[in-house]
């Protein structure tokens, strides 16, 4: 069993590809229906307003998301959030964050929740991941997200989490800043002296790379030409990840490079249509013939 | 046999590591001694002046560089190049590019030269590149590096010699310019419709890609935390590339991804100490050796 914590959100995104509104988003939801694959069920924590639709509710449960930990504030509106792409979709502009609901998030675990051994804290203040954690009672594997605005904001809170987590997952240019270090391979060395025994660097269009005491791993990119709406590929990769560890019970340096090509895999899907649209009609044998063709994607016949 | 044709330079190079002046530089010096390691001799075609000092001619010889084809000027003087690197060192500044000789470079390739089978055309003015290529009787493999100068000023005639060449080498800025698409895949697609049937995409500390009809293949990048000098490091893939193709002779897609890890190889050495120092003091098991943790590196067990 894995928990996911994080936000379920209501997102309005334009890409060159198109445009959607209101549409089902927030990393709590990409994390766990990518997962949902690897593993069922998958217990999430989260907050929404009264606001939010009932169908996006029976579609996590069709993916075998639990949602006693789903706090439904009444009276309350869902956290939204509008970005707009850029045309070569590496850059995106933010149009508006409404918190909302998610400005009073107050993530309670539920009893049967506490002793579930595979974590992932999605990206949100490093105090609520902390808390979180406060709460189960023996992880196995804790993946941890953050972001630029909680490294500049609430860098000593961030800190405290990171000595909690087994794996932090960032983006290159946040473990730069993280680190303070231009060198990302320094930087990600760095990173292991504050708490995380492994480090993830997602690099987009560039793959991803795994950081350990012992390994560094260098995983590619899917060749996409078609990327419709890359919100949520980085949940979906982490999702991907934190599915398969949880399934093979295996959190050895080899299997997290498989962990990592799954959560590459998922990505992948994922920006293939707008919102969760690309996660929602897979199954074994897609994912299956992807992560093969991921495996071999650098491979190299000796 | 291998014919490298393009620029030997003095280069004066600043980085966070460093500062070396008229130090010994030049694609075709960077792809001739990285090519050297795989195939003797190596012919070089290209253009110095009386000031171009009788060590370096000393050092290219001990590295079997055939240098019938090195005019030298007495009266003139060589091409100059001088750049500083950003702490980052992704980023450099040119701060001077005095051509001198090189701006009379008229390649002619001795009688000896004419059937070498493995060519290799450093990024030089495409008119040149094509000139050479009409005086090779029959080439079997033809790589061909360009760059965002070429591109915009001389976009007819690198059309024009892009139809004789097998591989384009380029940058994945450069492939995005030259197709006018900015996703990567797509664009080096595009490429292939103008006449190379393989594209090599350079993508700095992410690596590199090959593109074919048939194959996509992502390299990474070694990860190095002691960057002294990047300059060359381009013109080393490349040496690299052509040496490890023209020792086996072998031009298929699966022999190619090997070629992309010893270029990666070379290029890796490159960049470890200023000018060419890094490509001066290796050998079979060194090379061997990083190859390995080339193929190593984005290795997954399954």
């Amino acid at each position: 069993m894995v928990l996911v914590v994080g936000s379920v959100a209501l997102d309005s995104v334009e890409s060159p590809s198109g445009k959607v509104d209101d549409s089902l988003g927030g990393a709590a939801t990409y994390i766990s229906i990518a997962a949902s694959y690897f593993v069922k069920p998958v217990q999430m924590v989260a907050i929404v307003g009264g606001d939010f639709p009932k169908k996006h509710i029976e579609l996590l449960k069709s993916h075998s998301v639990d949602l006693e930990g789903l706090q439904i504030i009444k009276d309350g509106k869902t956290f939204r959030w509008g970005g707009k792409y850029h045309q070569d979709l590496n850059h995106r502009d933010t149009l508006f964050t409404e918190l909302n609901v998610f400005q009073s998030f107050n993530p309670i675990i539920p009893e049967k929740y506490k002793k579930t051994k595979y974590v992932c804290l999605g990206n949100i203040d490093p105090t609520l991941q902390k808390q979180v954690l406060s709460q189960i009672e023996k992880p196995k594997f804790v993946i941890c997200d953050t972001m630029n605005y909680w490294i500049e904001r609430t860098n000593v809170e961030l800190l405290e989490t990171l000595k909690l987590v087994d794996i932090l997952v960032l983006n290159d240019s946040e473990a730069k800043q993280l680190a303070n270090e231009v060198n990302l391979i320094t930087a990600a060395k760095i990173i292991l002296t504050m708490g995380p025994s492994k480090v993830i660097v997602k690099k987009g269009e560039h793959g991803a790379m795994l950081v350990t005491e012992k390994t560094i791993f260098s995983a590619p990119a899917y060749p996409l030409e078609n990327i419709f709406d890359p919100t949520g590929a980085g949940d979906s990769f982490a999702g991907g990840l934190i599915g398969w560890v949880s399934k093979t019970g295996d959190v050895s340096d080899d299997n997290l490079k498989r962990a990592i090509l799954y959560g590459s895999t998922m990505a992948s899907f994922c920006c293939e249509k707008f919102s969760v649209d690309g996660l929602l009609s897979l199954d074994e044998s897609k994912i299956q013939f992807r992560y093969k063709e991921f495996v071999n994607l650098s491979k190299v016949i000796e």
